[in-house]
C-alpha cells in the first residue's frame, strides 16, 4: 500500500498554487522560482528586513537558504521566521554549505535554535555540522552506509525538533521516529546547479498543502526525483538535461506521481 | 492599416543595438539580459550608487524593477533615475510585487514623485496599488473587463503623466489619452519567472529607439507577446518553452514583427 | 606538434574535480557555476566578509568577476584574493565594464596593485582601460589588429605581472614575454550573456589543476571557444545555443579538446 495518498497531495497543489516565500541565494533563484512554477506552486522572493514580515505573512510556506550568506540577509532570515512561526507558517530550512564555513554551521546552528523548523534539507556533510565539534570530527567520513545516514538523521532531527532529510543517492527522511526512504533521483541532478535547492524549495510548496511535515518532504523529494528519473529518460547531458526536468516538473500528473513515487517507511 | 511602423522600429534595433542600463532584480537578472540580446539590445546590469549615474549616461534607457529590493537599491534606483531624467534618457518602471507590501507601495508612489517616467508597466493589482488607499480596496476584485482595465490605466496614467500599460489576457496602453490594445501572448508565459520583467525590459530597448513612449510600449509588449506565440508552436513545458521563447525573440524577422503585431486603437 | 598535453589536463579535471570559489556577478552566477558542473570541476559562490578567507582556504582556484560591483563586496574581493595568495591559490581576475565607469576602472588597477593576479581575462576596451589614461584616450578605437592587441595585452602583462588573455574574434594570451593565440570560438557566443564570465572561471579550473598560468589560461579559452564551436552545429538562435553549450562542455572528451583546440604560439 502506497504510504501517503500522492495524487491527492499534488491535485491539491495545482489547485491552490501555494505561495511560497523564499530567501535563497543568488545562484538558484531563478532556478527556485521556475521549480515553483512549473510544480504548480507560486513564488516569491523577497529579503529586505523591511518587507520580509509583511510578505511572509501572505505565503503559506516560507523557504529559509544559506547558499550565499551575508549578514543582512541574516537578519532578514530570522524576522521572516519568526513572523512565520507566529502565523504557523511552515519553515523550510536549507544549511547549504553549514560545515564548510564557520558563518554558516553558526548560522544554521543558531537558527535552529530561535526558530520551531518543519523540515531541514541537506547533504550528510551539511546536516552533520549541526552536531558537536566531537561529533563533526568523525564527519561524513563516518557515514558508509543509509542506514548510518538514518541514524544521523534521526539523533539530530530529534534534537531540533524538525523532519530532517538527508539527501544521497538514498534520501532519508525522519521525525526523529519514523525513517522513510526515499529511492527516486538519477545522478545527472548532481550535474546541475541547484537541483538540492530546488528540491528544498519543492518540499516547502507540497508543505504548502499538507501539514504533516514529514509527508511534506516525502513528496518533494519523491516529486523532485521523480523529475528527474523523466528528465534523464530525454537528455544526458546537462544544459539539456536542465531543460527536460523543467518540463517534467509541469508535466508529472497526479496519477503519475502515486505510481512513480519510490518510498518507503523501514 | 498599422498603428506603427514596427519593421522599421526593429530594424533600427538590431542596426543601433542600443544600451539599456537595467537596476533589477536577482530573479530575473540573467533572462533579462539575455531577452536584450537575444532581440538586438545590449544589456547592462549596475547597481552601485557609486557607479550608477555614469553607467546610466552611457545608456539610451533605464530599467527600475523592484521585484528584490532593499534600501540601497532604492537609492541607487532613483540617483540613475536622476540622471537619466537629466539628460532626457527615458526611464521605464516595473513596481514588482507593488500592492503586496507597504515597502513596494510606497517605493512605487515615490518613483512616480522623485521622476519623470517614460512607462510603467505592471499587471492590474501592481498598477492599482498607485491608487490612494480608498482606491485599492476595492483593488483588482474591481476589474472584470479590459474596459475597465482601460480606465484605470488611463487615469493612472493621467496622473503619473506616464505611458501606463497594465499587462494581462489583452494588454492596455495608454498615455492617459490614447488607448491601445495589444493581443499578442500566450499563457505559457505565465509559467515560466520573469516574463513580466522581460516584457519590461523590451519596452525599454524600443525606447531606446523611438522618442514616442506609447509606441515603445506597444512595440515591446506586441513584440515579447509573439515572441511567446511562436515558442508555443515549438514546446508545451516551460522549460523548453522558454528556450524556445528566446530563440523566437532572435528569430522574429522585422516583417514578420510588422505582419504579427495585434495592436489596435480604441 | 601540439601546445600543450591537453587531453592530460582534461582528465585530470575530470578527475579532481578542482573546487573553483567565485566571487562573481549576479547576472551571471547560475550559468557560471553550471559551467564549471558541466566541464568537470565543481563550484562554490561566496562573498560574505565573514567567511571568503575560510571559503577560498577550501578552494583550488579564485574568481574575482568585477561586473556587479558594490563598496562591500570590492572588500570581500581583497580579502578573499589575499588570502588565496598567501596559500599559493590562483586568483583570476575578469575585470568586467572596466573602463565603463571609474568605479570599476579603479577597482581593476587597484587589485592589481594589491593582488598578485594569476591570469587577467577581459575584451580589449576592459583590458587596456588598465592602462593611464593617456594611453586609453586612443583606446580601443586603437586596435585594429590581433597584432595590436598582442601588444597592448604583452604590455600590460609586463607592467601587472600576471598573465593576460584578450578575447575577441581570436584571442590572445601572454605573459608578457610569450604570446599565444587561439582560434577557437563563434560568434554566437557574443549573443549570451556571461559567455565571457564563463571563459574565465573555465581558465580558473584549470588553473587548478596546473601550475603555469599561461597553460591554464590557453586550456581554458580553447576549451570554452570549442564547446561554443560544437554546439553552432547543433544550434543557431541563443535559447537552444546555451542549452548546447552546457552540454558541449560536459561531452568534449579529452581526444576531442586535445584534436580541438587552435592554439598557436606566434
Amino acid at each position: 500500500m502506497a504510504l501517503y495518498d500522492l495524487k491527492s497531495l499534488l491535485e491539491r497543489l495545482r489547485k491552490e498554487r501555494p505561495l511560497v516565500h523564499n530567501i535563497t541565494n543568488y545562484v538558484v533563484m531563478n532556478f527556485t522560482a521556475n521549480t515553483l512554477l512549473a510544480m504548480g506552486a507560486s513564488p516569491v522572493m523577497a529579503h529586505a528586513v523591511a518587507e520580509v514580515e509583511e510578505m511572509v505573512s501572505l505565503a503559506r510556506a516560507f523557504v529559509i537558504n544559506i547558499g550565499t550568506l551575508s549578514e543582512h540577509w541574516i537578519e532578514a532570515m530570522l524576522k521572516g521566521g519568526k513572523r512565520a512561526n507566529a502565523l504557523g507558517i511552515p519553515v523550510i530550512l536549507d544549511p547549504v554549505g553549514s560545515g564548510a564555513t564557520s558563518l554558516r554551521t553558526r548560522t544554521f546552528q543558531m537558527m535552529t535554535r530561535e526558530l520551531k523548523l518543519a523540515v531541514v534539507r541537506g547533504n550528510a556533510s551539511e546536516v552533520l555540522s549541526y552536531a558537536s565539534e566531537a561529533v563533526r570530527t568523525k564527519g561524513v567520513e563516518a557515514i558508509h552506509s543509509v542506514e548510518q545516514a538514518a541514524q544521523a538523521a534521526r539523533e539530530t532531527a530529534g534534537r531540533i525538533r524538525a523532519v530532517v532529510a538527508i539527501t544521497g543517492p538514498v534520501d532519508v527522511i525522519t521525525d526523529g521516529d519514523a525513517v522513510i526512504r526515499c529511492r527516486n533521483g538519477h545522478p545527472l541532478l548532481g550535474m546541475v546547479t541547484g537541483t538540492g535547492c530546488a528540491a528544498t524549495t519543492a518540499i516547502a510548496a507540497f508543505a504548502g498543502i499538507t501539514p504533516d511535515p514529514l509527508e511534506a518532504a516525502a513528496a518533494g523529494l519523491a516529486f523532485f526525483g521523480l523529475a528527474g528519473e523523466l528528465a534523464a529518460q530525454k537528455a544526458q547531458a546537462p544544459g539539456s538535461y536542465r531543460v527536460a526536468l523543467v518540463d517534467a516538473l509541469y508535466e508529472i500528473t497526479p496519477d503519475e506521481f502515486q505510481a512513480g513515487a519510490k518510498l518507503e517507511r523501514t
